[in-house]
């Protein structure tokens, strides 16, 4: 392998991070002219992320042609897939995924993008044409979802839930987090745990979504 | 006012936001070949940001041109001139201005970068020559400073001080900040408050910096 290979590859991504972000937005803007710009901006949130790119990448099996030489990096990437696998996703966006990705993943994705965007002489329509393929199915109006946290809040909002102050600890690395609702008198709690806490906090506010939404049964919910 | 201009306001700034992170990037891209990733990354941190554009517009006089109804965004946009003619900045970008800019401010930016797009036939190009006066001086590599909270964690890392973990309280919807930073002995420590829990953090770190780095006598350093 050349010496500037490995320079080479994180200023491609560093290219292909603005141009991705770029196509996926200008094919948003063109392709619904009459969306609000709230709607559009969650479509390029739930389209244009690391989780994403992470997504394409594994579906792809990118995964399998990175260059490196860490253990624990290989171990990490092991278990994402296997995590990803049992999801067994349709999608390429979204929040689904509750798992943390490597950051590699989703720089394989970014750099791909900057490689083709510099081979293609800059020409963006190339890029966009080359890469989509790989972000298929995009995210539309009506398959978006919301990332979890944010649901959560707006729906505490609109129906003038009582949205607890989250509750944080940490024990030997590992993140636990509480969120808690109180709806009409029944308090929805979920406790969950992870490397990450801000994929514990998703995690959790999906149990309490799926609790307040009508499944009283659920292990989530305590009176 | 034509009832469609607010939303077509929004959606260029979405369609900006894009293009100008884009142009940016490019920009950087191909101007500093032999750039490291991180420097790279580090220069586009510095300009391509709310804080910068929000900057450039008040610097372009733009702030006056703003139509809206609303007294409390006025006083809030007078109170940002004011803090920022106090600091009499040479610079757009970087992490001086010790404010608050409304996000609005930066928005003519992004919706200006939009508009310009969109009127060229979508000549990134020429959005690049058209909006770039008003984003000078760019940031180079010789101008680049980092963000002081980022400033003190790595000069901390490298020379081994103690960072203590920060204090925050909020009375009146005020964020209070202390950073604490233990030094050979000697601890260094600053309170900030504002109205936004990030600038308080970042003008206490600077303090905290500007001690650190050999004004003993400061008003923030405590023995």
């Amino acid at each position: 392998m050349l010496p500037e290979i490995p320079r080479c590859y994180q200023r491609l991504e560093f290219l292909g991070d603005a141009v991705l972000d770029y196509v996926v937005t200008a094919h948003l803007y063109f392709k619904y002219p009459g969306l609000t710009p709230g709607l559009i901006t969650d479509l390029r949130s739930a389209s244009v992320n690391n989780e994403c790119y992470a997504q394409s990448a594994v579906k792809a099996g990118l995964h399998k042609h990175i260059l490196h030489a860490s253990q624990d990096l290989q171990r990490q990437i092991c278990s994402t897939v296997e995590d990803f696998e049992k999801l067994n996703l349709d999608s390429t966006f979204g929040w689904e995924a509750e798992t943390t990705f490597p950051k590699v993943l989703g720089d394989v994705i970014e750099s791909l993008g900057g490689a083709i965007f510099v081979d293609s002489g800059f020409d963006k329509d190339t890029t966009f044409q080359c890469i989509r393929p790989l972000l298929e199915p995009l995210v539309t109006p009506q398959t978006l979802k919301l990332h979890p946290v944010r649901e959560l809040t707006e729906l505490c909002d609109q129906k003038g839930y009582i949205k607890k102050k989250d509750v944080v600890s940490r024990e030997n690395g590992i993140a636990y987090i509480t969120v808690e609702v109180e709806a009409n008198g029944v308090v929805h709690t979920s406790t969950c745990s992870g490397r990450d806490k801000l994929i514990a906090k998703k995690v959790a506010s999906k149990n309490v979504l799926k609790s307040l939404k009508g499944c009283p049964s659920n292990a989530t919910t305590e009176q």
